[in-house]
């Protein structure tokens, strides 16, 4: 990176005084030298800053910021004082012209998501893609709109289906004679299949044109968001084939009790599709991510003291005749929504032994869960910030790259 | 705002230092120039703090506060430096004179509420104004006190009405004969009615009053609070007519109970009034306004997390024979009671499954409750901090606005 | 407190620097000599420090210090800079000798106790005194320690009386005959009496002595601990004269049950006593009296948020048949222990209603809860830090208080 | 330290600049030499940054970190500024050659476990010891993992054997006949027990190669994490001479239940064991031992308020026909149940002022656990930093110790 052949050895080891405002810098030709693209690593274009009575380039700049510029001179690595607002040092950056590079290295040291999404340039393709990818027009706000409503109007009857009130409805909902006919002319006038099929269409029809506009087949299929709008949407279909089957899932035995209800639960799972369109959820989920150690480590503290606690209450309780833990593992539920200071009231222990020692589960349950919990919310907080805009939107940044 | 004409140009371009006890900033003419209004702007009542032999300005100050000020020349923002006081930096903000403008924008960003009441000028209505709206004289305080007491005790009659041993005194309040002569009697003996006819009649007083008395009628009447002043009085006139009509709201089948309900129910929000009384509340309730977008997302986690708990732990529970989730609606009910940690024990999972699931609802309730809440208490803090004294009263700041 | 007739005028204005390691302050001969006292006003005692050649006072120290000292100069008040820690601040403001008073008054303001206690100086109550108030002796500790164990005793006893395996002994404890001497023997015979004579006799012997060796006898009566260990020690001087008058509290109606209640109460309260002997008791009752607005709050809210939200429970649920809220009052107590998640569950909504709008009671209650806790905390803390050690005992200050 | 032979006394008294970067610090030759080990302190190795012209030395270092370095000089303390991070200042003080006893201390301050554990240098013990108490090679990984999967087995085995479903097998393996050879072979057939023998031989193997491998005996002994190691190989071999006397100890009265339990928790306590194996558990302990404290005055302010909440409760609601509190001492399990706002509902207060008592008894609880928990959570957050790599590591550190 250095420029030797630039400069002759000599000069490249000469004192160079930078007056930031009356704070002065000194250093070596040669440490500025090592990024002659930037402002001050330019010796042409800080020429004009050089006052010779005084031997040194004045800067007319914010002071503290050049702490932290100077910085990069030094060790390579670019840090904002702390007592400096962001705003403020993206602004000295960009006059002192660090290029695109160290800015978005530093952006990402500040927690900010430096995307690169692509843009397919055709032009049909251009369009869904802006439609459905990008909230910029009004119209995409509108489809975004009526995504979010069709996604809450199928978990919605995924819930109301299960109310005693609507279970005629629901049993209508499949199979009961032999013949295909019947039974689809049955469903299709059914009201919770009307509205299932209305959503299923939008939604097919939706992940259609995204993957038909995405510029990146390969990696639109691996994207764990995409992979859920399929699932979600397959319930229906196998639906519609037992149908044609003329098979009644709930009263054969065809198909297991179990996947019946695995595929009405991937229904409600649904409401994950939201995450694409709210931003909070996306927050939540970076926050989630980045606090995975911490998670782990909570539960696993927490898989520690309930094996322990559900062992000493269960000694403890055994005598009592209408003792509420008959094994170690029944104990474990106790133990849980002890800890969690939830206390169901359904089982409690009876024996003065037990009571005292439930009384160190608890207090420990909340240490235990309070611990890791203020570097959970940090790393919300964090992430949560970084929701406001990025500092350098307005900044002349990019002059360099095009020149 | 750069006065041009006062310099020659080549003098605006000169460089200028000034020297803050011994910390030495650098500029130009020019910079200082931009606020000509203050005390370093001014290049006539700067000259005395010209020392010839140094060739500086010399201000005996603080010196990390000048960091801020001098900022303000550079950037046209003004901030205070982290590790500096408030009240330091507000002495050093009046010294350098740097105008009421700066400073009350200064004071909106350490998040002070600046604000611009209007006071009637005429006579009677002035006296009215400051006796209701303000709190300065004794006359005012007391008056401020009545209103209290018949706040609580109208809220207080409202709760003790529905006591049992109150239902006679309740129900005599109503119209039972055709005679409105004889109803009329029979209410205005009831006590329960003399106290609600005082405390109505004060209210009524009080904002006829207010109203009189407001310099700005229009915003008056869109003012929430008064609204609500307005609202909870009505309830009363509505039973008079009532009674009036010989009408009893309680047995009759004329007014829908849910109407009678809501109209005794608007009696006990007159608790809201002692917000105009109380700082506290106000302090949370701009503290609940500032933070809506966290309470917003707060609700949202929640009610996704209780759809997705809900319909797993209705199909992990659904083989069992004595459930207590007979549909997913039914389940959001524990889902809500057990992600708060609240537990009354009335329904909870049986089936081994169901209770291990319910570990996981109860711990990701506690993470996703105690996310957003560093942000809100952290804004309840801001709030609550400006509750005390402005920094800025005692410094002599509006000089120059008056000159 | 300027010195003006120590200097001429002339040199008051001159100029002085100070150079701290090659920091370098600049201000006015006027401004040192406010504290003619402190090491800088002094300008007989700072003469050693002056470098000729470099026209300056020059100072081997720590840097960032000396900002906040030359701040008392500059505007009288002193403040330690944020980066700075307590014992580095502490030792600068030594050597520059700023006086006890200017560092006590710092001290104060970082949250130290400065205390001004009294000891006795005639020689028997100067024993007793350091006996029963210090814990400096290795006998003080015992009599401590002593205390503390006939508080616990005395508490334990209090509770152990309640019990119904020890009831034949406490029914013991009254008089059953008209003789009061056969009514003494009994007592007097009785294990649980015995015990309490015993703490009896040993509280009283300590709050005499304690009397007797107070410097302040005044002061002493009005201390609310001093009066409180004369209230714990009544009920069983009452005991006595009950016996003494053959009149048995239990049984009789001579007695209303709610005093002799109120004096078995009163003997629990002996557990305050401890604040005397175990600190952390004091942090805690420093921490609440300076949250004592916080506090206040915090019921505040929580009584409006119990009052809105009972009555609006109450309305809700009104048409339940096995509802739970038979009045609006009754609702209170359904409000307040879901507010704090406590759910007892003996009483819970029941209509969809009534549990949707739990939600909101449950969800502001946490909100409400957690809102006055950080500022609480924080004091705690605040308090709880002060108990290390003085920073100031290791260090000569008081010499110049002495010269 | 100071080495006064090496220069004369008027160089010792001389002045000397050090400019880092273009910040200034003045200081005396005689606090330089203090160190003459570092770079600073040695006037031949800093000789190469003197500048003649200037007559100071010139270091192209970073800034703020010098003044944390420049402390130490003057003080004998080193401390980073709270605004440098800390590989930054490790660097410098690397740069600037501080030594290790310097940047040990450091590291110390900071938090970090700055070990000295020895490795055994002969070869057998030496590969033993790697092998068990390393984790550097993928044997030792695997070792490890063995380990850990060992003592889920067990605490499992010990769990599931309290099934009632497994309560056949339980029985088996304990004696019902008089001939040992009978027992010894239906015992060794019982799949529990068989587990339990295959997890206690790899404990034994790993206790004994651990003890063989250790190069200080004295202390393995005495470590309480191998003490644990040998109590829970216990129980088993208690079982084993039960079998071998024919003694059934679940019917007999040969041996007291509660040491039969004791024996068969102690088998649970082997959970503890992965504390050696889990890096969170560490960081868990290190917690609750520096939080001893605060531990201990949570426990004690909560005992105080039980007492005291207790017979408060008590006598409030001594006349409720069917209250639940017949006595103080078991009022204390209601107290501690309501001040964690676990709340189970088994017990709760039923007259109208118990009821108002318990609000507050709720409220303090929240608060009186509140208050220590910062303190507790931030000497967690500090030792699971500390868990990240130590800045020093990447350093050339330790070069003149092997000078
Ligand atoms: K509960
Ligand atoms: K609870």
């Amino acid at each position: 990176i250095v420029a030797h052949g630039l400069v002759d050895p000599g000069r490249a080891d000469r004192r160079v005084r930078i007056n930031v405002s009356g704070m002065k810098f000194d250093t070596r030709e040669r440490v500025l030298l090592r990024y002659p693209q930037t402002l001050l690593g330019d010796t042409v274009r800080r020429q004009r800053f050089y006052v010779p009575e005084e031997e040194e380039y004045f800067f007319d700049r914010h002071r503290p910021s050049f702490e932290g510029i100077f910085r990069y001179y030094q060790t390579g690595k670019i840090a904002r004082p702390p007592s400096v607002p962001l705003d403020v040092f993206a602004a000295e950056l960009a006059y002192f012209d660090m290029g695109s590079l160290v800015i978005n290295s530093f952006l990402m040291d500040e927690g900010y998501n430096v995307s690169d999404d692509v843009v397919p340039e055709k032009e049909p393709q251009r369009t869904v893609f802006l439609l459905f990818e990008r909230q910029d027009s009004i119209l995409a706000k509108i489809v975004n709109l009526v995504t979010v409503l069709f996604i809450l109007l199928s978990v919605g009857t995924s819930c109301a289906e299960t109310l005693p009130r609507f279970r005629n409805l629901t049993e209508q909902a499949f199979a009961h004679t032999n013949d295909v006919r019947v039974n689809l002319d049955i469903v299709f006038h059914n009201t919770f299949f009307q509205i299932e099929t209305a959503c299923m269409l939008w939604f097919c029809i939706e992940l259609a044109l995204r993957f038909y506009a995405s510029p990146m087949k390969r990696q639109f299929i691996k994207d764990i968001m995409n992979i859920l709008d399929f699932v979600v949407i397959l319930p229906y279909f196998v639906d519609l084939i037992l149908i044609v089957a003329s098979v009644d899932p709930t009263g054969s035995n065809v198909i297991p009790a179990t996947i019946v209800r695995v595929l009405r639960l991937v229904r409600v799972f649904r409401i994950f599709k939201l995450s694409r369109h709210v931003r909070a959820l996306q927050m939540l989920a970076a926050t989630l991510r980045a606090s995975a150690p911490q998670l782990i480590m909570l539960v696993f503290f927490m898989g520690i003291l309930v094996v322990l606690y559900a062992s000493i209450i269960y000694f403890m309780e055994v005598d009592h005749p209408d003792q509420f833990f008959p094994s170690i593992p029944a104990a474990f539920w106790w133990a849980i929504i002890t800890l969690t200071t939830v206390g169901y009231g359904d089982i409690y222990p009876q024996t003065p032994w037990g009571k005292a020692f439930a009384c160190t589960c608890v207090i420990s349950g909340i240490l235990v869960i309070a611990m890791p919990l203020p570097i959970i919310t940090k790393n919300f907080e964090k992430f949560y910030k970084k929701d406001g805009n990025n500092p350098f939107k307005s900044l002349p940044l990019n002059q360099r790259d095009e020149e």
